[in-house]
């Protein structure tokens, strides 16, 4: 479904369906994860995320021997989870450290492992990273204000039929004048009913910046339609919206971050990847709001934004994302110049997991060989 | 699934899964097409029917921007719509007359377009062309009955689970005998228990015409099973079937008609493909009845026919189609002489407008370059 | 999704997905067929099921005109079919004996026909043949217990949502420590905690014979997490579980076959291919109880063992298969070496049956140009 010019070639071709790799996500809520294991489904791949003495733990989803959910296991032994098949025992770090099946002289522990996932929970979220080689510090990947731990981070989690792909391409292109028109945040507010668009990527070459380089008037007049908005007196308020520079920060981050800072309130949208057709949403707030502070924050985020913004405005994102066909045939223009730096991003930096991983896997299937010639009888 | 045969190709192979292009469809009854635009599916892809001043217009239902259903857009001013996303508006030649998320200096106009087709209202019924190239005048394509506003036209449509060439394959091959047996048509009826096909190609070489060459009696003995209908009393009335000849009218016509003429009423079904399994009947009724005798046959056609005939006989066949399966290995016999010349025409036209789209296609390469070239910023 | 490795094929990768042809299977319970016919799907092939005159017969459930299902038809004649759509009417051989449609100066019967399956009915369990070539004598392909009719055979089917392929691969690998462990049976047995398997061929090729050489105490100490079970002083009652050698009968057998003896009851599971991810387990139980010991057994049987040992215990099982991904990359080990030698046997077989099916099908073809030829008007 790409376009049929042989002269360009489609820029979401190279765009990675499952996610970039190498860098650390969320994957769940802290309250979501207890000693009963949680299964979820990031990047394509199966992972069970569960704690042990109040640690937080991510293994692949899936005995090496016959392919069972360790989800669906039991915790028989401090820091170990058994397969419900056949007893197959690991423990955090995803050693098999007994096959009860075999008895106390198995050969196996030792030289059976699942695939453990560095992990770590900051602010109550359950961040994991799922790349090849040592991860990044997480402070180099993962915006600061959701790390801060004097920060008040709350979270909502949502699945949104569609691709991660459209889910964080829609940052600053305009779409707010027609997609959020009706949202309460704009309905008395005056609202441009166009803008220009500039984008630059970020300093550290992360994400890409983005600016209205010029916004039009609350009404315009287009020469063969006519005034438009065609109404909109109850938006003559004295309640502006920001002008070009009061946005403190609306960038896209790699590997797949909205981040939109409005005054001391920073909003950080993920879209993690679950399938080819799914993306699992981590709504982010984060404010500095010590002492008292806080409980009037906390009350505005309860009693307002949580519904107001994520809910509503977001919800009216999530609409049009789950009626797009992102695969039909395309034609970008000048409100689109930020996409398509995000996407030479995002291509450029999955190109290069790829030219890494070939590496990386040449080195795991000598590891498999091993195995294998171990398990033949 | 298709024969194994080495020797003959499979006739099926050659027909055309999404059908025929270069053809008049009926798409929607008059009345489901409003202001409110409608989204329908036909041959396989996405049209928007939408009524402006009266009358009757049909684009592509996608923005050619972000790939977004244009139906899902609003009608800010008069004869145009006006994507959801970012505002593109499309006047109902499908030309986009302002991007008004650009602003009124926006060098889009007059560069994007979506396709819009050639349609047409007439008795009820709306026309759609989606073929290549200008189409043929509808009166050479669409039966003078069905277009003669001096006739009473009927319209009921139905989404059958089906391909659309079973569902035109069945024409007086027989099957009357078996599957409308039970019909209240039939059943006070003499009805033969078996016939001879006859059928040959149309004299405009658009379609074929089929004659039952032969009937046998209303009950006959077979050499193996003895007689046959075992009982039939009931059909000993003085009604008899119509006789060889008394139809005026049985043919299968390109596209996807099944025209069936009986006294001064003509039965026409269009089979409109939706998708490789879908198919939606058109059950289209006309008879020439002016004055008084236009109340007595609506009388007759909502009292009676409707309901017998459309729903209860065509049902019948409707089960047939949607329990067949469609590919599995077929052996044709006697009776299937008008299905062998049928395939043998729609395959003919099919590879003829397969030819003919490729000189299209090219054309339309290098005016996406120039589009995309422009869009690059 | 198999292993990565090439130094070493999948031994899954040469399994049949859809079973072993050349052998019988059970394909109803006798009493689920009359004359009103049934439609099964066995090893992905359509099959009616039908009686005549006390006589159970069976053919492939597609009329070779136009593919509807026979079990749709009619059964007008003693001792025929006849489809719904053109009255072609067959024998219980498969042979068109009338065309109806086509009267009774047809040409078509004695030309053509549709594929009959040898089928025998033994004990209440419809068997059928479904292979290349004459069939096998049934007594040397399935267990005698079964076929024998001075014992008492119960059967209970149920379709399961995975392969055939893991519903038979767990026999005697040590699952039944962690899968039955709570399980009625085991819950007040001296159930071992870990076994030795040991596995060999059976003397007559059709089938893989396994033993516990080792079994464990009912606790036993692991090096790295301690005793186990952690607890089970309710196990620890005078009921043993049988010592090695007990079990006069644990064997897998083609095609499909877990065969269990315990003391004089047999239990013989037929895991019969329905599609690629769907099974249809026929749980047979077979015992020979003369006289007044027939009632007792009857009465165990309803009372007992057809709800904790076929659905309680075999649910057990069922859960496994199906929570499994039968795909997924595996590790097999020492417990696995029956399963490894009877996917040998299966996959030896099957390259054999495949190397037969090659020559019979050339002699196929020609019958199927015959036949196209015939059609052709």
């Amino acid at each position: 479904m790409t376009s049929a010019s042989p002269a360009r070639a489609d820029s979401r071709a190279d765009l990675p369906r499952l996610g970039l790799r190498n860098f650390w996500y969320p994957a769940a809520k802290s309250s979501q994860v207890g000693r009963k294991p949680l299964a979820v489904k990031l990047l394509g791949e199966e992972i069970m995320l569960l704690r042990e003495s109040g640690e937080l733990h991510a293994l692949h989803n899936r005995c090496p021997h016959r392919g069972i959910p360790l989800t669906a296991g039991k915790r028989h032994f401090p820091g170990t989870i058994s397969c419900m098949y056949h007893g197959w025992t690991f423990n955090m770090q995803g050693e098999c450290v007994e096959a009860l099946n075999e008895g106390p002289d198995s050969q196996l522990p030792g030289k059976v492992r699942v695939r453990s996932y560095p992990v770590q929970e900051i602010n109550g979220i359950a961040w994991i990273y799922m790349g090849d080689g040592a991860p990044s510090p997480i402070a180099e990947q993962v915006p600061a204000e959701v790390l801060d731990t004097r920060n008040i981070v709350h979270c909502q989690t949502e699945v949104w039929n569609c691709s991660w792909m459209p889910a964080v391409e829609n940052l600053m292109d305009s779409h707010d004048v027609f997609v959020h028109r009706s949202s309460i945040f704009f309905l008395f507010r005056k609202l441009p009913c166009w803008m220009n668009v500039a984008a630059t990527e970020l300093p550290d070459g992360k994400g890409v910046d983005f600016k209205y380089s010029k916004m039009g008037p609350v009404q315009d007049t287009y020469k063969r339609v006519g005034r438009w908005p065609r109404h909109g007196w109850w938006r003559q308020t004295k309640i502006n919206s920001p002008k070009p520079g009061e946005y403190p920060t609306t960038e896209l981050r790699l590997p797949c971050v909205v981040r939109v800072g409005f005054a001391t309130l920073m909003f950080v949208r993920y879209m993690v990847p679950v399938d080819e057709n799914h993306v699992r949403a981590f709504l982010l707030t984060s404010r500095h709001a010590p002492g008292l502070s806080g409980i009037t924050y906390r009350l505005y985020y309860h009693l307002w934004a949580s519904w107001s913004l994520l809910k509503y405005f977001i919800g009216q994102d999530r609409v049009v994302f789950e009626t797009q066909d992102y695969w039909a045939p395309e034609r970008l223009a000048s409100t689109d110049v930020g996409l398509v730096k995000w996407r030479r991003l995002v291509a450029t930096v999955a190109k290069k997991e790829a030219a890494d991983r070939q590496t990386v896997q040449a080195g795991t299937n000598r590891v498999t060989e091993q195995a294998e010639a171990l398990a033949d009888l």
